[in-house]
């Protein structure tokens, strides 16, 4: 998506070898215009997908999965973290490792709100490693609910998530995969379709 | 808001005295249409101040600031709750304590996006104790920006946090303002406009 490709070129801040900041308009403030131009992305490329849920993982992938939302027509669920009084007893857990904040952490969803008539898209803001993808698809496998796809904001084509999931047959639709971010320079692949 | 203190009392769950389930719709599944109605409702009370940026708290704020930013064509800032390699050293920060987790967290906004020439909206999902928005108040301060009003969508009104905000001279408008659970029964405040 060329729109995002520019912004990250512009905005986008590389620390070291695999950390890229873009908190200045998708993790932290969020360009909500750029958001609803990436719904409408995901939109086009799952629209015959016949969608029922979007699921996504607390907290950064809220907001895009909100947005994307309002062009399917269909409620977003997002994973709990941390344990929490507003949830029930009742939920399907996963572990993920974060590299981010370098520790074990488990996902939970409602049994609730997922079921096997569920057609679901994953949606996050980042592919990295890809343990937070397989952590919901996990949750999606035990509601026996089908995992359509995955729209990806920024994916790092240089990290293993996006060969791992791809190679269990997994559709991900990624709307800028980056090649390499050696020395600061941000190189992109060249979009699939 | 009609159309809420509807939704609330189909699929709100009382649990004791004081905590009100609303997953089914507002913090894990997200009824983004009902989302968008509440949007609408914050542009209609905050119009004419000028709004510059929507400051939340993740997680459950993210949604409902986005779906809302929209309206005012300005961009959200969530405040963050972790320490993350995503987010800068410099940042405004303050405490705030979680009755629902139990537990003091801070909460961090990076000094890059919020400054003396905002005109700042908080956006939450509820308002109970008043403390996550005292948090985001005293960040805002902090940047020397202006905090503009508060925008709930349900607030305990049985708990002093409205009170206390409101006292303080901060214009607040919560979408349902409930008057009391009591045994399981939902009463709401009649609207305030």
């Amino acid at each position: 998506m060329e729109l995002l490709k520019q912004r990250i070129q512009r905005d986008g801040k590389v620390i070291g070898k695999d950390i890229l900041k873009v908190d200045s308009f998708l993790n932290h403030q969020i360009d909500v215009q750029l958001l609803n131009e990436m719904g409408k992305e995901f939109k086009r490329m799952f629209k015959d997908e016949k969608i029922t849920k979007i699921l996504t993982v607390e907290a950064s992938g809220i907001g895009i999965s909100c947005i994307t939302a309002q062009y399917f027509g269909v409620p977003v669920i997002f994973a709990k973290k941390t344990e929490s009084k507003n949830l029930d007893g009742e939920t399907y857990e996963s572990e993920v490792y974060s590299f981010t904040r370098g520790k074990t952490y488990k996902i939970r969803v409602s049994k609730r709100y997922i079921g096997p008539e569920d057609r679901v898209l994953i949606i996050d803001d980042f592919l990295a490693n890809g343990k937070a993808v397989l952590g919901l698809k996990d949750i999606i496998g035990k509601a026996n609910a089908l995992l359509v796809g995955v729209g990806i904001v920024i994916e790092k084509g240089f990290q293993e998530g996006g060969k791992i999931l791809r190679s269990q047959g997994i559709r991900i639709h990624s709307l800028a995969i980056i090649k390499s971010m050696d020395s600061g320079k941000i190189e992109f692949e060249e979009d699939e379709f």
